[in-house]
């Protein structure tokens, strides 16, 4: 009785487009109480722990189902099987941002005449919950300004050419190699990826139609590792930027590369990662950093998005504080930094290391500094360790003869 | 009528302290539709828009009230009012760390028995949306860790001595001097702020019970300048970080300070900000960048669970997409770079001066970079200046007969 009572008060999910990212979502939903996987569709035969189907309206016209999520990407069909999962009262959990650039106000406006939910966090920079901050955290903020490092091959690209100086094809040569560019990167590259992104943060931030055609847009394809080199020299580093702003009542969105002060939060944003920056009142400058693609982060916000359709069992009076055992801090391991001034005379890192030997702690790097008068200061970085092991060590050191005194311990992130 | 009606119709809130988070919300909810400020409380004779009363009975015991913002800090009496506040079932939003942090248990469950609300987003790191990313959006993920620099006081301190080799009292002096500070900054220095927060994001992130005497903490005042110059040298910052694991079943809790590698997202928070960097699965890596105090982005937090518990019409399919006039890219203003090669020789930069100051476009630096063969290279930074006013300049700099080539323009951020 008890099983089949749960297997109907679950929420049943069915999944259009079994790829990278609709996988990572049938995957980590398993993981979620309450949410079941029903069944899938992909035009490919796949096993999953679900009936998997060639027939989208296997899933649209099954009564069960309550949430469609959408994973197949691009425009047609998914357009068709959106609008049919709509019209058939079902909410829909999409990642599609091709569609939701080019469709949002028509897919919206379905959604409202039906009353059902449409949600597409999983569209904009994958992990990052950006959409619901705008949304919810700031809807009553006035947003200012948006600055996005929303695609990661041209993030790579150009945090590569600027640590180690090669040219764009070579860049891109290592973004293919690891995986961050296809095998035809323009989408990426010439800034279309990055747009239509553009054009969803415009339209959730300032509740506005955008149409995607009038955006502009411009790529990283002529960026030099000459400009890059200057622009280094000058203070800044170059990314390829989405912005949207509304000033004076119109809407300024755009795509194109730009020079940003070192000192700016989105400077330090390298690899393949994303950012948004967004200014706004009353809260000032926010900044949302993650990984911007991937089917792991990506699920996360789709499954978020179904979380939020489904219950609001999460809401913080509703959940019921547990008790944890507390790990002490001498229970701790940690890498750590420890500075100590000692007599400069042999026997000094012998000692040392010995005490550290016989605690079982390991050392990763030691520096002599300056000696003043007739102490040395020196820098020893530890690999990870339980902090009482290394704290019976230090008892230990700060006794031997050769060392004058323990001056600071810090442990490192 | 129908200022009646909307009179009727808006939700009324009460403020139980006017002082810089309580004054900001009740401004900057001026600008919320719906949602009225009805009654206002603080020991002081304050001027507002509505009575304020030296009584929180008056609005405690106010049946058109149903929500209550407490922005009193401090333990007593906020907690007596807080509870009675829930018992007379009344929602309750609040930014009171130290009171969240040491009696969250015994609020929520009274607000669960009594079946309504209680939420403080602002009790932790002001505008960022923190509480809600793992409420909400990192609902269905596994949490891992959580490190925050979550403390603007002792960041501005750490940061001054990074960047000006300042020792720590030095940096004390600087930060009081910004209004960083209190007079009396044990709070902040010794680590007990952060350690509420720690405390608050644990239980948040794990739904867990935190008893806030068991989380560790070590302040910033033994670290010295000598330890930030050689953490600098092998590649490190220092910070005070709030930090909170889960490990086998196990919490650890705690705040100290601790060695950042450069290339954390967390080393480059400087100044005052705060910055949340959450780890967890399948999400990945995030980090949540922002003010962590301040009256405007505090109320931006309190305005936000305001509105969370007030309605939902801000769902993206209730927006009715509005539509704006978007900017040409011609139309936009920018500061640019522009990289130029001309023979090196003299009237290279009168006439590329001439050209722009003719177009009112206003030259901020110019750099004369390697001559290759005849050939220099100018670097030029401009100031503010229209888009398509730089064009036309540019349309006259590239025919001057003292210019080779014009070799990019980037605009700056």
């Amino acid at each position: 009785m008890k099983t089949s009572q749960s297997r109907h008060s679950s929420t049943k999910v069915g999944i259009l487009g079994l790829g990278t990212v609709g996988s990572a979502v049938a995957r980590n939903l398993a993981r979620v109480p309450g949410i079941k996987v029903k069944r899938g569709c992909d035009i490919r035969r796949l096993r999953f722990p679900f009936p998997v189907s060639h027939n989208p309206k296997d899933i649209i016209n099954d009564p069960e189902i309550s949430i469609v999520v959408e994973t197949m990407g691009g425009i047609s069909p998914a357009k068709k099987y959106i609008l049919a999962a709509i019209n058939a009262g079902k909410h829909v959990v999409t990642a599609n941002k091709d569609l939701i650039a080019l469709h949002m106000g028509e897919i919206l406006a379905a959604a409202r005449r039906r009353g059902v939910s449409v949600l597409f966090e999983g569209a904009v920079c994958g992990g990052i919950p950006i959409l619901s901050a705008l949304q919810e955290n700031l809807s009553a903020d006035r947003i200012d300004e948006i600055y996005g490092i929303v695609n990661g091959t041209t993030n790579y690209i150009l945090s590569k050419m600027t640590e180690e100086g090669v040219e764009f094809s070579e860049a891109l040569k290592m973004a293919k190699e690891k995986g961050f560019a296809e095998a035809d990167p323009r989408s990426d590259i010439e800034g279309y990826d990055a747009s239509y992104k553009a054009a969803i943060l415009a339209a959730v931030a300032f509740g506005a139609e955008v149409k995607w055609k009038d955006v502009y847009r411009e790529g990283i394809e002529k960026i030099t590792a000459e400009d890059i080199l200057y622009a280094n020299e000058i203070g800044y580093v170059i990314k390829l930027l989405a912005i949207a702003k509304m000033v004076d009542g119109q809407l300024d969105v755009r795509v194109h590369p730009a020079l940003v002060a070192k000192s700016h939060p989105l400077a330090n944003v390298s690899e393949n990662f994303n950012a948004v920056y967004v200014k706004g009142f009353p809260v000032g400058e926010l900044m949302f950093y993650g990984p911007g693609a991937g089917g792991n982060p990506t699920s996360s916000a789709v499954i978020s998005d179904i979380v939020k359709i489904t219950n609001s069992k999460y809401k913080m009076q509703n959940v019921k504080l547990k008790q944890f055992k507390m790990k002490k801090i001498e229970e701790i391991e940690s890498r750590y930094y420890i500075r100590l001034q000692a007599p400069d005379r042999h026997g000094v890192l012998a000692g040392i290391s010995k005490a550290f030997a016989d605690k079982k702690v390991s050392i990763a790097a030691v520096v002599q500094k300056e000696t003043v008068g007739n102490l040395a200061t020196i820098v020893i970085l530890l690999h990870n360790v339980a902090e009482k092991n290394l704290k019976a060590a230090l008892r230990v050191i700060e006794k031997l003869p050769v060392v004058r005194r323990i001056s600071n311990v810090v442990r490192i992130l």
